[in-house]
């Protein structure tokens, strides 16, 4: 498997408002808010000054998952997304390399991207997501 | 405050080789392990294909709060780590607006880097860590 890069870092926030507010002394742009239907979840990405990588926050708008996380852990990093050229391969060779997967084929996510997540068994612990730019992007 | 970029996510691990080995995965390039004398840590940073932002395997070697962590959680993301230009001035303009630091004024970490971390209380129960990377170099 080849990362090309992190593409963000996402924090649960009970609320949107909440994690802006909660990480406006950071002073990073927030980019517009996106609905993601397929996964729940309302995002917004704050963005660095110069970095390709952003940290996304994540609020459920539905999400059981994504709730009970917020109810155990309270707010907190979530999971960390790596950038793919070819979703569909990587995901082939874990899948026959026996990785345990949460999703076998890609799903639409934030931004129109292709993502889908690794199970957290297969990599002690924390969750990744792959992700593969829509339309040749090369970032989020 | 202005953020350049992420410089780096962090991942508290019981052994590096433990942590190495749980995300060999992802096929990511280990750089040589370091011990952090100042925060009694070893450290090797995981870099990706074509990013900036690197993970960061941090183990403890006598930090306390490091194993505090791991006893309580397990594995997993530990904090998230910005670097700016100018550590001290970004640390004197928190303080002076009223923000919770853990360290006021910069120390030495991983790389030779200036690092000082932000109380999670100011930033939603997330860690950030700040740092500035030494003799101008851009990144970790």
């Amino acid at each position: 498997m080849k990362v090309k890069r992190i593409n963000h870092v996402s924090l649960a926030v009970p609320t949107l408002d909440e994690g802006r507010t909660a990480l406006s002394v950071l002073g990073l742009l927030a980019l517009p808010d996106e609905f993601v239907a397929n996964q729940k979840t309302n995002t917004c990405f704050l963005q660095t000054q110069e970095g390709e990588t952003a940290l996304e926050l994540i609020a459920p708008a539905g999400n059981e998952s994504l709730i009970r996380f917020l109810d155990r852990r309270g707010p907190g990093m979530h999971h960390i997304c790596l950038e793919v050229d070819d979703i569909a391969q990587t995901l082939a060779e874990l899948a026959a390399a026996g990785v345990d997967l949460v999703d076998k084929t890609p799903r639409a996510g934030a931004h129109g991207h292709l993502v889908a997540f690794i199970h957290p068994r297969a990599t002690g612990g924390v969750l990744f997501e792959l992700c593969q730019s829509a339309q040749g992007e090369t970032s989020s």
